[in-house]
């Protein structure tokens, strides 16, 4: 069945862009059922009661509401200077599964602009398309200090590798059912300053594993490790 | 210091494309050092002799072999209709660590052609960004049935969620150090009969998660799964 997005609880009508495509591309009509979830646990079994393209209404015939998983991921990374790598991340760890994703502009950021709407957009087709209730948090950018101060997680990361002691994959520090936070460092990786001050805030240096790893390919490591000790 | 490709063993020059990258883009020139990987497990140390950007030739001063890891993954995906999504598995799952990618078309593969020379491309780039020695098998597209006797590996999966049986997640069901293949299929995931004719090349069907997951999606969990128990 067709899933679809509808953040407003008791809204029982179809965004414009879903009703679009419900009605002129799966040419879906009255008495149709269709899946709609708002993104925060529900899903509805509805039927469509309204066919119509700009704003199609439905009538919920059933609701399931998921439980959040009993652990947390949230990725700080620093967007890359081709927005491609960042939109592909987004979609990848959305399908996977993480709770939040936040944006920071470190030192040696190349990029110093982000748009949210379209990574939002992404995270929303990502989230039907794996069959999800629950629509990931995605924060607008903000410089690394005052990224720091937003982190409420407990078990605190930052991919870097430490210059003294041996390297340890966070797989080895996290433990499980926590709430996780992962700092990953721009192309220009981290500077020594925000090193300093993410060891002050508590973060732990981790490994990802061996290889070097491009941003975005770490922030999606970081949360496929963190959902499979996990499973 | 930069990093090249030269498959050649005895060739101590860079090919064109390298020669073009190092003298008219980086600007290097004679005596400047460079490294250079064969693909194979050598990573030369080498001092540039003849700086043109058509041929530019070195001399090795020192090589570092490295061993083949202790395990080997290799991931047989049916490619998709984007072919931006497949180009993105390649480069991911090179920089992650694998030893073989190979393609299949299934009976319900939407895309029948593919170019591996675009491919290659990628994976010697993200061998070189990742800074490693071996530069994975690349196997043009093979039909599903020809693909399972193109199989030596012993530890065999596929990407299946079984009808009765409760799924297992292949880390379960991988033994460390071993040599892998994985299967994933197309969008339209595998046909009745590619299932039976896989668990009858003694195949197990495993699950990489609790999400549905998009072939490319799939095939890069499978690899970060597989790289994860044998760190």
């Amino acid at each position: 069945m067709h899933l679809f997005y509808q953040p407003g609880v008791d809204s029982q009508f179809l965004t414009e862009d879903d009703s679009r495509h419900a009605i002129k591309t799966l040419r879906l009509s009255i008495g149709d059922e269709i899946a709609v979830t708002d993104g925060h646990g529900n899903r509805h079994l509805a039927v469509i009661t309204v066919a119509n393209a700009r704003r199609c209404e439905f009538r919920i015939l059933a609701t399931q509401t998921t439980q959040p998983r009993p652990f947390s991921i949230r990725i700080c990374v620093a967007p890359t200077k081709n927005i491609d790598r960042i939109e592909w991340f987004v979609e990848k760890a959305v399908e996977i599964g993480i709770e939040r994703i936040s944006f920071f502009f470190g030192q040696h950021s190349e990029r110093r602009i982000l748009k949210l709407e379209r990574l939002e957009k992404i995270a929303v087709s990502a989230m039907k398309q794996s069959l999800q209730s629950f629509l990931p948090i995605l924060d607008n950018a903000l410089p690394f200090e005052k990224l720091l101060t937003s982190v409420g997680e407990e078990q605190r990361f930052i991919a870097h590798l430490p210059d003294h002691d041996p390297p340890v994959n966070v797989a080895k520090k996290a433990t499980l059912g926590g709430r996780y936070v992962v700092l990953i460092g721009p192309e220009g990786d981290f500077s020594e300053k925000e090193i300093d001050q993410a060891v002050g805030a508590d973060f732990q240096m981790v490994t990802l594993g061996p290889n070097r790893l491009r941003t975005e390919t770490a922030a999606l490591t970081a949360c496929q490790i963190l959902n499979f000790i996990n499973t």
